[in-house]
């Protein structure tokens, strides 16, 4: 089963459409992606202060319906496809278990001169 | 004691100085604040929704020290003085009880034509 | 030839990384095709208030080089198809003609109440 | 007279009570004092790179009226008090010269480890 956060909905998330503004779900998308992380024992922050950043490379997110103020979304993450030194993941963002959203995400892993480079130890079991 | 709530940092919250925006803590005074009401019994988005809204007037905040990526700070709420149609909070960010930021807001209610009105029903009780 | 705006790049869109956060792109590409609709005389906030609301409905984006702290880039807007109640937009972002990221957005027309709707007048001279 | 900059607003920076959020205008205020400097020959990118960071240690601002969707509003920079190594601007948000906004801002100069430091040459004619 797909991983799953929680993630409450306030007013610096809306817009003046009275809805979420369509950039945010970016924001929740990295939010769920680290805490999926963290929960496999990688931690962001750490790698970055080793060196190793995680780029986006490539988002593709449809749209569905628009979460409002006060709403408490759920944002799954997945692993589609785990490469060398890049993965796609999967996300749905949910209410009430209906579809908001939906998202692929390519991450590269790259180092501090912002070369691609493997993955460090540890997302190998990402996929098990 | 004062409500806390926590928030973890992600990229999204940081610049390129290494450490979270300056303006990204009002963000989270905003966060704070709405579950210190719901604790309170009161749903800022119902209220919304009935057309009460909750309009900054003033903010003061002190900056400390910096949060830095993947950092969990807590977040205070307190209020400092409840009058008719307005109250002042008092905050403080904290990491590991070393304060990050201390500011005080101002919070004023309207209706939907803009015009300050008096609380709803429930907001006596939030200094008791 | 596609429409062009200039945006500068300030901390506010940096992250940890040294580099534009990747939701903020989304955030450029409002501001690119709010341009381009003034431009052609469409004013959004105006539609805004008569009922009538753009939302996003897919987003692809390629990201191939970041952007950083005090450039200047240029995002280009041009209608890749325009049907009765929503649109593909093509948009490039540039750097001194260097292709920061590029994307599809495809925009839908709706009313206040959620529905879709045909684009008010003035949208079909767009293509022009 | 002080330094004036035009900003417009988009989606991006209201929120769901149809105004502009509270946070953004310290968004705003960075823009202001970066081009503030941009044409006094300082450029904060270049001096980052140079190791002199710039961090807000107080924001105290007062919001009398709300910005709206497709508001062109203006926000002026002009120095209050300028040390050696901290400096208090005042800025004001106008729209059609009522004052929607208005702040004081300090701001210290910092370097790579976070001490506090001499502003750089060309800092002391900004009072001129």
């Amino acid at each position: 089963m797909a991983h799953r956060i929680k993630i409450k909905i306030y007013y610096e998330d809306t817009d003046a459409g009275g809805v979420v503004y369509y950039a945010k779900y970016l924001n929740y998308l990295e939010r769920a992606r680290t805490e999926f992380l963290s929960d496999h024992g990688i931690n962001v922050a750490e790698l970055h202060n080793l060196g190793y950043f995680f780029v986006v490379t490539h988002v593709d997110i449809h749209y569905r319906q628009p979460a409002r103020l006060g709403d408490i979304i759920e944002v799954t993450t997945e692993i589609n496809e785990l490469r060398n030194a890049s993965m796609t993941i999967k996300s749905h963002i949910l209410r009430d278990n209906a579809v908001l959203a939906e998202a692929d995400v390519t991450l590269a892993c790259i180092d501090k001169n912002g070369k691609p480079t493997r993955f460090p130890e540890g997302f190998n079991t990402l996929k098990e």
